[in-house]
């Protein structure tokens, strides 16, 4: 099992490398970070772009985590796909054809994540649209679907864990800090996600998630973060799995 | 942590009798099994009535467990509160106020499952209805809510148990069979119901489910109810419980 | 097309025999005021119960015209049926199966509501609740679904009115003023009800909304109602029908 | 009020000439056709490309209608703006931002479609982004939300037209068509909307809806359309307006 960490947005390089020691530190193998970021709002943080890559590629060279980003649009594919090694297709973007066309051409693994409305059978037929352009590398990610439900930002939906590893090889990982948006039930989603078959897990971390530039609310700390670890080796040993 | 299992509904004493038996053997603490069916189609079986009452008693007698069975309307409750242990409301009746201020003045502990479509909001103000009665006894149970994903029965909502242990002292029980609905996915979400944090499950087991008059598809064998159990004492060891 | 309005709760005599009066020099058939209301807390004004029926008939006798009263469980029916002229059942209890049953073996018309979270089958699985019992006087009532839109009070489904005339013979009314909560969008949903084939509607009618003890809100004052009447037949007749 | 029609995608020269002198006879003043097409399934058809874009622009030669086609990447811009009038924003990129940015440059009118689980604030706020380049021209349009209601294909969300016509300035359309999923019951759906305050519909016409090589079960046949005109004027008049 898989554990990727990080901020939702990178800010600064002091900060993201800060928290990339941290999460290495805790056991993660991954460490994510928003250089483009899709916002509901023209108005809100967009993230700080071509520069960021650098800060996340300097991050990467200090702990050795392989890195996670999104792109948005075609055109920052080339340099996204040179910068991190993870590509990540956002929930706005899952229906997004020609993006998907265009990272099926790629060699990086594609994170592709579920939208908010996006069915299952939806969700593969994706997946479909980057393997056919002979990028067999897609990871499928439950991240939260849209319901009546307002006490949650959204349903973290982990029925699709084992639905999706019936229907499809692919890896399927689980982000809890948006699917339930909500600091402090982050920690038992993430549980819940490894105890019904998720092959990784992603996890917001910041270390002032009130000045955090996007999704502070749902960030755990990094001293969370660092026991959160210890009990998800704990659930991961009860499913006869290792993180 | 408590199981309680069992056929959805009652059909043959010796088949319950059965079923009780065997889930003792496997570690359950509690029987469940319906006398009276809600069911969608007048034309769908019913469920066996007052009948099925004596026979759930006699599975006590002869295993012990505590029993949990359905009303539907305010005349069956003198009966079945002195025929089971738990009374438990359906997700039909979760505003059905009159029947949840009659079960709020019994002794009988109320296992109240949310509705398809009923808020954690206004969960929590059917569960005060039970209360205002002077029967603190209550037990919320998530059974899975009403998405447009189509590919399970309903989705399970676990962001529910977090949720709701934050918002009120009562316990929070998940009922994983109606919830995802679909047999060989029962065990995963049950894994995962632990994991989050749920003080119970209700899982559905039934000898024959091909032949079971009600919810077949989602039922578990004895044998893989068993297989289960063991899985779940591990989880419940990792998040510090037993069961 | 006929047209059924009131208070959402008959609250004093003098009020009801007022709205009585306003809404039958509008062009209304139908009298609505819930003597029995079904709250989602425990601590919310409950109804003014049996003294309402009086009210009720009263305005009844006054105005001539027809009532509509809701009953929640079946020990109210035999009072209700004798003071009122249509039962209504309402969407949290769409799927209360004993007080379908019950009703099914009244002359009363009954307005049944779809729940909030019904499919169109269900509700017509529920209609034969009732006309399995006899009473094939069912009227089939949208009122609104739970959908994850937050800016209306609920997503009032037109959808349903096509599809619903499609599958059945039974009359199929809308509800505007649950469905979208919000009195100055009323009569547009009211107006859209009666453009895509509705047979009656209900209209939330109150003096003095702000004082209303339920659904103020969604109340339109008398001198609102008379106005949309005006509309409300200038759209029939584009359909090729009356008010 | 504005109606555009047309096929879902362009198929033929023949048949979308056709199609744009049958409903230019209906009194459309539009003419809607998709040359590039967002299909869940890579393996279905994609639409014409760019091929298709000179018959669009001989269609309206012919007929003087103004025409409407979706844009699904940035590169297709550039070509589209200069062959079609109206740039469509489809459902699946209405969160597409650096598509919204782009097209935001332009001078063409943006008819923008609210997703299947977008809320009629994040559309707005997708308008924004844009109006923030400049391009004011936004039409805001319904096409049915993703809901638990599994009869009809969506459930055109009606509520949507008197809100946005409150929340916003721009003009607000309405897609029965996409919306409903159903031929027969497309009409009542577009009476709904005109009736409810929609500046505009969308309709899909097809002169052989079996032939279709996308969306044949929702389409009308031209004389359907034919009739459908005729009614929808009686309501339009019915609420004040002209079409």
């Amino acid at each position: 099992i898989v554990v990727i960490a990080g901020p939702c947005a990178i800010e600064k390089k002091a900060i993201i490398i800060e928290i990339a020691k941290s999460i290495k530190s805790a056991g993660a193998k991954g460490l994510r970070g928003g250089a483009f970021k899709p916002r509901t709002s023209p108005y809100a943080f967009q993230g700080l772009g071509v520069g960021a890559l650098k800060y996340l590629k300097e991050a990467k060279r200090e702990t050795g985590l392989f890195t996670v980003t999104e792109v948005m649009n075609i055109s920052q594919i080339s340099q996204v796909a040179v910068s991190a090694d993870v590509i990540q297709i956002g929930a706005r973007n899952v229906q997004n054809y020609d993006l998907l066309k265009a990272v099926g051409r790629l060699k990086n693994p594609i994170l592709l994540k579920r939208g908010m409305s996006t069915t299952l059978k939806e969700l593969l037929l994706s997946a479909e649209y980057v393997m056919s352009g002979g990028n067999h590398k897609v990871i499928l990610c439950e991240r939260g679907i849209r319901t009546f439900e307002d006490s949650t930002r959204f349903t973290l939906d982990l029925n699709a864990v084992p639905m999706l590893k019936k229907l499809s090889h692919l890896p399927v990982f689980v982000d809890p800090s948006h699917g339930i948006g909500i600091r402090e039930h982050v920690g038992a989603m993430a549980k819940a996600s490894i105890a019904c078959g998720a092959d990784g897990i992603l996890i917001e971390v910041h270390p002032k998630p009130e000045e955090a530039l996007s999704d502070g609310p749902q960030s755990l700390l990094p001293g969370q973060f660092f026991e959160l670890m210890t009990e998800l080796k704990q659930i991961a040993k009860a499913v006869g799995r290792d993180i």
